[in-house]
């Protein structure tokens, strides 16, 4: 983490609290409450709670309100004038499987997109009171420990790294022997943490996370967050990682450059 | 969860949370923030922080006075007096590879058995500000929702459970294939929980957690607090938990029997 704070200049950062607030007091309720768990594809198990329409419908209603001419890519609905100049990326629950067991570490992601690249995003975690925003040149921390800027932290080796994953268990056959090989070199791998994981690499209490069948609405949000905090998010062959995918994130330029390289084995 | 909140008649059940209070302070200020980090063995990564000792420090102080008859199990430092009637058994920061990565899913574990029987515990997440505790009759919560008794759910299957490790790694070569053929046949499994898993079984967001190679002190103070939220642990061939090893709980006492059959088959 870092002293003091600077307010993004962002035109639309004042605006992501708004969402968030709108977000959160529709997914609060639903949280640690017995509710429906639809299966949201016939095959697997992706559950999809009433909290996440919920919050992304109020999401929409506010940026339809403010800003009617911004295109809105959800989750959970349907997409809506994808071709405009700015465009707001949701996901209300990343880490549904955190959310239906009681777990703090999913998080409301909001995006947003100008001229196709990640420009603005938030991670919001409502039931901790927690926020980490970033505009691609700051990033910022909100919540039980007060408000201040965040840094990434240095680390220029694979063997002194901290990994995130969700799951090894969503590897591919070809990824999987990929990753495993990863986090026996690093010094510590740590699983289940969907998008929190990412804020803990732009605030500099982790390294890097891997991952792979990513939506856009899974990482655009962190994207700003994880630049701004002076990080690097691109997929596994080094491209621009807005449409998801397989992604690498790295708190360290340095870090990125030898992850690029071991992944580029199986990409 | 459940509607109300029962005050514990135990005695020593108000002393709980000053305990926690007291090892709050001493951790704390060193959560998300820069520290050293030593290998407490020679062997494998198990870092032991500042936090930790403090925080055990500080309770042990307070137990000295207040009781300097109750004996005291601590993981950072030496045991004391463990023949009499009353001995705290206590992990300053269960999950340290949580608490370093700046996960919020490590606890502090204040445990006491009575007798040579867990009788009363409390799980402490500072970071949110959530206590979850138990005396073996009732369990509590108190936290960004409020204040209310908890109870565990109903599963009478392993098909419908939602089952929790800290990570598959950690089961030795005997134990991993049996693990692995649990999962495959539960509904949802999250890993990289610690503590916070048996709190989520406790409050009836999950139904199971698997572990092996556990202390003392990973265990005691949990006991209490499924227990009174009306589940069941025990080590994987049935028997008192309050050594570690080996150690199942479970929401629901049908699922417990079901999980006990299939761990027989390698414990």
């Amino acid at each position: 983490m870092s002293d003091g704070f600077k307010a993004s200049t962002n035109t639309f950062a004042p605006f992501l609290d708004k969402l968030a607030d709108a977000a959160s007091s529709a997914i609060m309720p639903h949280f640690r409450q017995g509710f429906a768990v639809d299966n949201k594809w016939d095959t697997g198990f992706d559950p999809v709670t009433i909290a996440d329409k919920n919050g992304e419908t109020a999401m929409r209603a506010l940026i339809n309100d403010a800003y009617p001419d911004h295109g809105i890519l959800g989750e959970e609905h349907g997409p809506e004038n994808l071709d405009a100049e700015n465009v707001w990326v949701l996901d209300p629950i990343d880490g549904t499987r955190a959310f239906i067991t009681g777990l703090p570490t999913w998080g409301t992601l909001i995006g947003l997109k100008t001229a196709g690249r990640p420009s603005l995003g938030m991670m919001v975690q409502p039931y901790i009171g927690e926020r980490f925003g970033g505009d691609g040149s700051i990033a910022w921390y909100q919540g039980p420990l007060g408000q201040m800027s965040i840094r990434t932290r240095a680390c220029d080796s694979l063997e002194a790294a901290t990994l995130f994953t969700t799951t090894p268990a969503l590897f591919t056959e070809i990824e999987r022997p990929l990753f495993d090989r990863i986090e026996a070199s690093a010094q510590l791998s740590r699983y289940g943490t969907d998008c929190y994981a990412y804020c803990m690499v732009a605030a500099g209490h982790g390294d890097a996370v891997i991952e792979t069948g990513l939506q856009a609405y899974d990482i655009v949000a962190l994207v700003p967050i994880i630049e701004g905090a002076g990080g690097v998010v691109t997929t596994w062959t080094g491209g621009a990682p807005a449409d998801g995918g397989q992604i690498v994130a790295s708190g360290d330029p340095r870090l990125h450059d030898i992850l690029l390289r071991e992944l580029a084995k199986a990409a």
